[in-house]
């Protein structure tokens, strides 16, 4: 939708910059929104954006890295002298400065840090892994304590410069820090002037410890509908906010890592337009599990080799009661992880969703299996290889129930992420039930088969 | 998380309710959180919730109602007289009312209507389907026309009800209601009294016409990380605003059905815990489907069963190559359908992606065929039967990646959904081309085999 507008600005762009016009070429990208300003200064050449950086004022610049792609933003960054890179981190929220200097060289980070006027808003956050609340949070936010009056609390709103990404809350501390309630800025602004925030404060605010795993901030987020969560530490005392933009990242992170690895790509971040070594790297680990485990169904194929020799119509057949097999699965399986991710499968409902899923697969496997039974027979005239394949789709689907639902919970269970090679252990398990069920089957039938 | 407090208090609320405390029950339940309320409140037995539910407010029957899943929600709003769900719908969210009466008989939704007192409210939100830009905006918001100034926008605030699911924005409108600009809380509280809306707000405000889709709505809102999004009709007029906890909602249904279809389930709403019935409507079709396309591949390996009668050990490896092809595919499809979900990969990089995953596939080929050829090689001391698998996963993981490119972005550019049918087709392909890749060189090759 936007594509066509930073299209046309680039061109601009790109045609003020071949004229020498570099102010022009600046004005033009400021026209656009600073998400696709980012993405237009991205898809320069690196001499054009050469040109263009030098000339950005501090708060341009600042602007420029919060919305630019982690890699993408260290790469502008270390282009630029540790002065500069210091004076532009100053005026980054301190989250997204974290998150820069984390993408650093050790070297260049400390070095810009040296010189930061507001290192102290930064250092904290820099202690967290990503992946956890105290990752997530920023720094900036107002903390007031319980006797502040409204208008006193809108005063001091009045004395800090204004930020469109500083949560629309204020958060009440008594004198240990410790989070005590939370004050919206429309309670403040509907308030007697002369009410203490304590008076308008809502009580038994939502929190997490800092070390809380992100996904569970997304969940509670999401849960309670919440556009701003404090963080606290070990002694309940505030420490930051993770505010909206931080969760909607997070959910769609969590949902690209759960689609991944059912898909066996180990990296969240990877894109199609990855550079190609990573990509190898992060996807060829995986086929090679699979073709050890590939090798594990083969072998149990050979198993009835003697029985396929003999009856090569077999070898046409297997596929389909393994395939089946492993479509069921994956169904059960990417609605056991999703459910789990969610927080609508609860590990104490594991017995009671494997017996459903069986169920379900025994309903599916009777369908299925008429089905299959009737085409076998139609297509090669022998109704015993019919009842044969048809019995294995029953049984292979029931397998593939409950190894959908199993397989993600035990992993749950062992504090894994549920969907962490989930595809692969399921389909193994339905491809060797299949084949050997169908193989097994059809060698006990073989005398009435021929 | 919050789970161990539900069940505690659920245990309280039943110990009261048998000893016929009704009101200590409601007591105990009204400690929770809402969204944890609802939770607990669902899992009462239909008895207990009967003698909860008219001993509730409407104000806290419309809580309620707002926290439970859709059709729960129906459910329990049946039970209620049309009056009192008169009361109950104009206490709750104008958009969460219209969610409900849509879940609803029509003819109890229309005397429901009939009945209720802000009924003008929700009205104009019923005409727009769920999965638009108009299903999910809410009517109550606050516009505010150029000249007012910003002690009159903050006096006008203090005469509303406080309500804590107002966006912390006011639009401005012209005349005609058109939407010019964008005020936040805080800069309204920073500005001067005397100052204008319109010397404060910000223009170039991010908008979407009624019939966008939700999944552009919630790439939206997350690009330019919007805690709030302006829904306009045809002429620019403002009619609704989109709040985050809508869009947080959207970018989990989404990524819910992203996940489903690509493991061929068809309903996005589908739960391991759905009745039985619904679950097999919703997954049997696709193992239909699927099985079609099994024959299919079936077929390919009947055109060398003379082979196979040859060298049945050719039906141990056949396996091997077309399930790798299925992983190879599924990998690129995972990442081609996410990166089209958030606006990572458009249509214009078809040919680049293409070309790319075909040289991935093309390294993965060449690597995993060099594995597989030594696993057949060692395994049966046929070296010529080592060159033919590797020949043929090679060519098989080329398929897979311009296979798993190609079909999401046909589908795209098609205005399907890129996810829909896309793992069905692509392993139908490298089944097909798995198997005849393999049994065709293991047919040329057949003197060197045996």
């Amino acid at each position: 939708m936007e594509q066509a507008l930073i299209d046309a600005t680039l061109e601009r762009v790109r045609a003020a910059l071949e004229a020498g016009q570099v102010d022009e070429a600046i004005t033009a990208l400021t026209t656009l929104h600073p998400a696709d300003r980012a993405d237009a200064f991205a898809d320069l050449p690196r001499d054009e954006q050469a040109e263009i950086l030098p000339r950005l004022d501090a708060q341009a610049t600042a602007d420029l890295l919060e919305e630019l792609e982690g890699p993408e933003a260290a790469e502008v960054a270390a282009h630029l002298s540790p002065e500069t890179l210091a004076d532009v981190l100053d005026e980054m929220e301190p989250d997204e400065a974290a998150d820069l200097l984390g993408d650093l060289p050790p070297e260049q980070a400390a070095s810009a840090l040296a010189q930061m006027e507001e290192a102290d808003e930064v250092l904290p956050l820099l202690a967290h892994p990503d992946d956890t609340a105290g990752g997530l949070m920023t720094s900036a936010f107002y903390a007031l304590r319980r006797q502040t009056t409204a208008q006193i609390a809108i005063d001091f709103l009045r004395t800090q410069r204004p930020d469109a990404e500083t949560p629309y809350y204020l958060y009440v501390v008594d004198r240990f820090q410790k989070l005590i309630g939370i004050v919206g800025l429309r309670d403040l602004i509907v308030a007697e002037p002369q009410a203490t925030v304590e008076s308008i404060m809502k009580r038994d605010v939502v929190n997490v410890p800092v070390g809380t795993d992100q996904e569970e901030v997304a969940r509670l987020m999401s849960r309670y509908d919440l556009a701003a969560l404090p963080v606290v530490d070990g002694n309940g005392k505030l420490v930051g906010v993770i505010n909206y933009a931080a969760m909607v990242d997070v959910i769609e992170e969590e949902a690209t890592e759960d689609i991944y690895r059912l898909a066996n790509v180990s990296d969240g971040d990877l894109q199609v337009f990855s550079p190609v070594r990573l990509s190898v790297r992060r996807r060829l680990p995986w086929l090679l599990v699979n073709l050890g485990t590939a090798f594990l169904a083969a072998s149990v194929i050979s198993l009835f080799e003697a029985t396929i020799a003999k009856l090569a119509v077999l070898a046409v057949f297997q596929s389909i009661v393994a395939g089946q097999g492993g479509n069921a699965g994956t169904q059960t399986l990417a609605m056991v992880v999703r459910g789990l991710a969610l927080g609508e499968i609860e590990f104490k409902d594991a017995w009671r969703a494997m017996a459903r899923e069986a169920g379900i697969g025994l309903i599916h496997g009777m369908i299925v299996g008429l089905f299959v039974a009737i085409g076998a027979w139609l297509w090669r005239g022998i109704p015993i290889l019919g009842l044969v394949i048809g019995m294995a789709m029953v049984g292979n689907l029931i397998a593939a129930g409950i190894a959908g639902t199993l397989v993600p919970l035990t992993l749950k269970a062992l504090k894994l992420d549920p969907a962490l090679a989930s595809a692969v252990i399921v389909t193994t398990v339905t491809d060797c039930v299949g084949f050997g069920l169908f193989l097994g089957l059809a060698t006990l039938f073989l005398p009435y088969l021929k």
